[in-house]
């Protein structure tokens, strides 16, 4: 009974350290990133934040897993919203091309281009991104709801998600929110002949009987 | 007489200064960036260096255009290469998705997100990369020979150069020609029903009369 408070107490100190390392590292850049300033941030003792985290770039590790997390979680939540017919793919395209137009791809950024030249860093984050990056993936073929074994789907799917990176870039220093809008519109319906043809099944069996939507 | 030799000096040290620039922001980043390590690193003198560019924002402004200038000429040359067939559509798109995988990609990274947490920098960067992606739609649109005034070509050649800049992130830590190479390619033949018909008349006239190509 005692144990339970404190492991939550625990998790709480761990959450917050997390959530102020990706706050930190999107405002002063990995240069400006140490645990203390974390610690700071998150109102954590410098020695809490040591307990948990040793090293910054652990910290950077359970950040970049935490955010990985969110997306999920969150494109997860609204694949279960979306249609299941024609108008499916513009909706999911719509999620996926505005995934990375948030402070946490800036944070994410912050540490690509430092790990391209730091080697510790690249070491830590390139096992993790890739990771990351297979669930991404896997929930944006959830959420077109469509079958990669047809021939080009894989690709249209990645392509998708490098578009989407590549609008992060686009909407770093200016909002770039109304060219983005026009983009996805006809990224939808460029997308839509060939993967109209490799819907999954699941989503045909829901179009078949509406109720299982 | 006695001019010439010195402008072409002062063009010469100017070049070298800007190719420096270049090299040392993809190499150490924004934060190791002075006027006195690039001046170093091209030969010049820090008085000399200092007379052409009084800040790094000078330098930097400089190195943007360079940058910019050479993809573009690039570009124009191997373009004018084209054939004006069916094959073009695969063969632009092939070049237009891999200008991002270099070093000069590298830097202009490094640039950015310095400038997402540095006023200055990105006062002085924000216009440049709005002419320089000026220019490169330009000349991705001429590559592809496509006509932009059919409905929704522009938004397509928008959504290739995104995608390029995207594939030139994921190209960042880990050799992604592999997989950019399967994408180049499907994107290519996803491109191709709605570019096909968007043909400018240059391309069409080249295709009637192949004395013209």
């Amino acid at each position: 009974m005692i144990r339970e408070p404190q492991q939550e107490r625990s998790r709480t100190t761990r959450r917050r350290l997390v959530e102020a390392a990706v706050e930190t590292i999107g405002e002063l850049g990995w240069n400006g990133t140490t645990v203390a300033v974390i610690a700071e941030r998150a109102g954590v003792s410098r020695g809490a934040a040591q307990h948990h985290f040793p090293t910054r770039e652990d910290l950077v590790a359970a950040a970049v897993e935490h955010v990985g997390e969110i997306q999920i979680v969150e494109l997860r939540a609204r694949a279960a919203e979306l249609p299941s017919g024609r108008s499916r793919i513009e909706r999911a395209v719509d999620m996926v091309l505005n995934l990375y137009s948030g402070p946490m791809f800036r944070a994410a950024l912050h540490l690509w281009v430092a790990a391209s030249t730091d080697e510790a860093l690249r070491a830590t984050l390139v096992p993790l991104e890739a990771r990351v990056g297979r669930e991404a993936h896997r929930v944006t073929v959830e959420l077109l709801g469509v079958d990669e074994s047809h021939p080009g789907v894989r690709e249209l799917v990645q392509a998708t998600l490098d578009l989407a990176r590549g609008l992060g870039l686009a909407n770093l220093l200016t909002d770039d929110t109304k060219r983005r809008k026009q983009i996805v519109a006809q990224w939808a319906r460029v997308l839509e002949p060939t993967l109209a043809v490799a819907k999954s099944q699941k989503i045909e069996r829901n179009l078949d009987n509406p109720e299982n939507v």
